[in-house]
């Protein structure tokens, strides 16, 4: 699948954050360097078609990369998705989405792993850091003390809410809103200039998502809690409809219209078959 | 249970508010005549004993009110419990807390009514008002649709979070997070001089208020939505949980500490019987 010219060879271009901003690029690989150093022998090589792991628009205004390691049959990792999506905007703007997430398999129930970062603006931008439950946590109170109380995720939103440039952000999707975690960090953060996000997403952000990512790796990446079969029944069920539901709202309908149909379908069929 | 005197009548002491915020007090009146109007024939009138409809500790810093109405066999309403408490603290301060709230019974699954204000300085206060689901609204997404995408929920958290004068309040609590619904109102809201707060309370959170407990009225405690055994069983576990839960981390610490343990045994015993 290597194309001979290495800038433009798919599989090395989803690390290659060529739009990102220094300190998301930076955080970015240090996300995806973690998982892959821990989890490294579990995961498969990324085996998506070249033309899925990179693609535009045909005016060449939009682009995006897509990254999927899935995890071999003993693993309890389902996969690994990685992503961004560069896009000039009609308005003269620009969006740029990076985002790592993870998913378990109903083998276990741990909870799974996001991060997303979408700017419209050099100095303004939209974070989604949590780790969202896989299991109703009013009917699972054990569940929400194991991997929400004692982990003391809410500490690091605690910690960047008190930053006056950051204010928590709604998602206008209800279902996002009722997925993410009481922990989970949604927020909006303006610094009004390029030097004050990157001193914030240095100082702030990074340490947050590394932390973050560590309490996934090790509380719920690498225990493979045995799962009774009523459970595992109940987890596929709930997987299935997140997994539809957060493809359908996040991509269904804004690939299309940044990317054109034809490319949007072949896609998204491609992603159908992970999710 | 009267005693003659109408000011310390235990029966009507509730409605009395006498600490409460004039917009206060006549938003609470509007909202338990709402309800009273509405289900007025299917309530039993409330049956609490007189010490615990109206209750203080020794000093006499801390008085509260509760009034709870459960609803007849044939009515989907379960309870509805009013309360307010009024509390010297010895920082000099003052805190009052004043609440509506609703539960349904296992034998339909609508949503339950929440509203709580709860001012510790005469110029801010923290407002609760929600429509908390009784089901896992990721498993249940039709349900997601009917009670709060279809109602239109979401306007009126939207409306209140645009004044300058509000902020998005989390409660300590993640068990309470996760029980808030995705359009749940929990905000801040600090006016800086009593005639700004009351005019925030009197134009902004009381069409709020009146509006949901309206929906709720409308779609919730009207409809006698037959489930079928196993949801029941659903119904009833989730229920019992939350409101377990709810009671423990409302007051099972707060009522001691502000009344004192014998107070706080008497009133606890009795709302265990309808929690």
């Amino acid at each position: 699948s290597s194309s001979g010219s290495p800038i433009m060879d798919p599989q090395t271009k989803f690390k290659e954050f060529p739009y990102a901003l220094a300190p998301i690029k930076t955080l970015m690989l240090e996300l995806v360097s973690s998982v892959e150093t821990r989890l490294g022998s579990s995961l498969l090589p990324c085996s998506l078609p070249p033309d899925v792991q990179y693609y535009h628009n045909s005016s060449g205004s939009a682009e995006a990369t897509l990254f999927v390691r899935s995890g071999i049959p003993t693993s309890p990792v389902d996969f690994i998705l990685g992503s961004w999506i560069h896009c000039k905007l009609p308005s003269g703007g620009t969006l740029n989405i990076t985002s790592l997430s993870t998913y378990l398999k109903s083998s276990t129930e741990a909870p799974n792993f996001i991060i997303e970062i979408i700017q419209s603006t050099p100095t303004s931008f939209v974070l989604v850091l949590d780790m969202p439950p896989r299991k109703d946590l009013i009917l699972y109170t054990e569940y929400l003390k194991t991997f929400y109380e004692d982990t003391e995720l809410d500490k690091h939103r605690q910690r960047l809410e008190k930053l006056p440039e950051v204010t928590p952000y709604s998602s206008p999707s209800l279902f996002i809103r009722a997925l993410t975690s009481p922990t989970g960090i949604l927020v909006r953060i303006e610094a009004g200039e390029t030097t004050k996000t990157e001193e914030i997403i240095q100082d702030h952000v990074r340490p947050a998502a590394n932390e973050i990512i560590k309490i996934w790796l090790d509380s719920c990446a690498s225990v493979n809690r045995e799962v009774g079969e009523a459970d595992k029944d109940y987890l596929a069920k709930r997987d299935l409809i997140t997994r539809t539901k957060t493809l359908e709202i996040d991509l269904g309908t804004s690939l299309p219209r940044l990317f054109g149909q034809q490319v949007a379908d072949r896609v998204l069929g491609v992603l159908k078959g992970f999710f």
